[in-house]
């Protein structure tokens, strides 16, 4: 533990040397170098052992530090299902970012539901002694939480555990509900169909319960026979068209911008413009998809980044998080030609 | 570094209890959990330590065996947009599950092309000794090595560096379009357009050359005025169409499924049907689009997840890899509706 071995390439730069160049014993270069509290160094010693640490690239050993101060500068994240979405990357860069704010690295851990992997990732993050692991699922769902986590400091991150005391960002569906159907009102549309997933999830009843409260606050009656159940992907969106012509709906709000997708396959065969002869709202903002479109779609985002950035502000304690309940994080409309 | 703290929630099992429970010595236990070599253990003993390691849950220190052995379980990644495409997920997929399979963790992180990121985020991998560093790029391409790579065994995946000395795993560009072609070709058709990516990169050139390969070896004419400019996303593919109708092309090989979509959109805007009316190939079998367009988009594979096996596997010696240039991996056919 005297050395700094940080490679098998070239010779180390060790504490010894440091002392060396700043005049210093390697005590006073530990204390600098390991910021101590309670030590006394003289500003002019501190200061000749920072110049020397810079001149001569001295690198401390991130693992003998970790070691004498119990846990590491390391957040996991155990994610999973990082690899078969564009959804869950934008989860780890919002938590990779806020992580190195304060000087943490993120260990990720994609896991695809495979209840072994994920217990040895886990494992191997209490190991290494992780100050903290972030859980997040690629859509947001209530999940049954690995005994394991509860050996260290925990956030889940776009899924929740009523009941089991760990606190959660997820985003505010019913909100995104009912920003995706004001637009569609602000733009003077009153019959206005739903697409809803056949999944049950948060998604599914938390957008129908936005959807519902912007149409009473319009004054628009809610109608059952505007919803239209779909699996959430575009041949959902393809196969629902014939009922959505048939409802004579001026506007649809789709449960995803996939639904999106399919829904102007099929209102084109049918010769129908978008938005002159009807309006689709998406829902997802997602990437490759819902700009490309034509016309490029009006959505509302999900807030993947943001509640990567949540987690992490949670797990260090920089946010002190709701009384009761998950996070809410919101989800902002994203306005483009498809209204 | 006598007790293995694994959190900060209930008591550690350590050394000692192993050591207590097995009826040893804690230096026995040393060496046969840190499987010391020269360590003379009888089997009787080893078992009985084994058995209660096993019994109690003990868990190794990892970092305390990391300082005792110079190098870590961990394989860095060092990507620039795991978040900003679909695409970068699968080499961490793959290099994650070959880790894995070989007792590694993957350390990832993603700089999103910033310098200073970048720099820092090696410099925490090597402060933790990490056995090797996969650099990734999201888009095949030649980078300029930064210089710390060199601290540390490193492999270069979806990218390279000619002259560097690293080694590297890259798609088999050539291949590929020669694969797209011949897809086409095979159903008949002689008169093929190529729209390709106006980005100059080893996709651009290297799907070019494949598409030539492929008509030479067919002995179809190269005909200069059916390759297409496009920008590489839907846009590309949508401005391409009136070019492409007038260069009385029975199909089209694009440089991606983005373009592919785009030209989807421009051909039935001028009534026409695919395939009966023309083929359309893609390439890439992007997650989201290929599968889900209507037809269903006939392309070839970007192997991302395949590169992502392949870095770790030459990271960790298991292939001996190419004595000179990178290491090719095959795009395969994803036949399906568009041909």
């Amino acid at each position: 533990m005297s050395t700094s071995e940080h490679g098998r390439h070239g010779p180390a730069v060790t504490m010894r040397d440091v002392a060396k160049v700043a005049g210093v014993s390697v005590a006073t270069v530990s204390h600098v170098v390991n910021d101590k509290p309670g030590a006394r160094i003289g500003d002019d010693a501190r200061r000749r052992v920072q110049e020397a640490v810079i001149e001569l690239g001295y690198r401390p050993n991130a693992l003998a530090k970790t070691l004498s101060q119990g846990t590491s500068r390391f957040i996991g994240l155990v994610a999973d299902a990082i690899a078969t979405t564009p959804f869950a990357g934008q989860i780890i860069h919002g938590a990779q970012d806020e992580a190195w704010k304060h000087g943490y690295v993120l260990l990720v851990a994609n896991t695809d539901g495979n209840l072994a992997a994920e217990n040895e990732a886990i494992a191997m993050m209490l190991e290494h002694q992780v100050h903290g692991i972030l859980y997040s699922t690629w859509f947001h769902r209530e999940i049954q939480v690995p005994e394991a986590l509860h050996q260290t400091d925990t956030v889940l991150v776009d899924c929740f555990a009523e009941g089991s005391g760990l606190p959660a960002v997820v985003p505010d569906e019913v909100q995104g509900g009912r920003t995706a159907t004001e637009e569609l009102l602000a733009a003077g549309h009153r019959r206005i169909a739903f697409i809803n997933t056949t999944t049950p999830s948060p998604a599914q009843s938390g957008r129908l319960a936005g959807y519902r409260a912007a149409l009473e606050a319009a004054d628009v009656a809610y109608d059952e026979s505007l919803v239209f159940p779909a699996t959430p992907e575009q041949e959902g969106g393809y196969a629902a068209t014939s009922g959505i012509l048939d409802s004579k709906a001026t506007a649809v709000f789709c449960h995803n911008d996939r639904v999106a997708m399919g829904l102007y396959d099929g209102l084109r065969e049918h010769g129908l413009r978008i938005p002159d002869d009807i309006a689709v709202m998406g829902f997802d903002n997602q990437d490759v998809i819902a700009a490309h479109l034509r016309p490029p779609l009006s959505t509302v985002a999900l807030p993947h980044y943001e509640l990567g950035v949540a987690g992490v502000r949670l797990l260090l304690g920089l946010e002190p998080g709701p009384s009761a309940g998950p996070q809410l994080v919101a989800c902002p409309p994203i306005r483009r030609h498809s209204i």
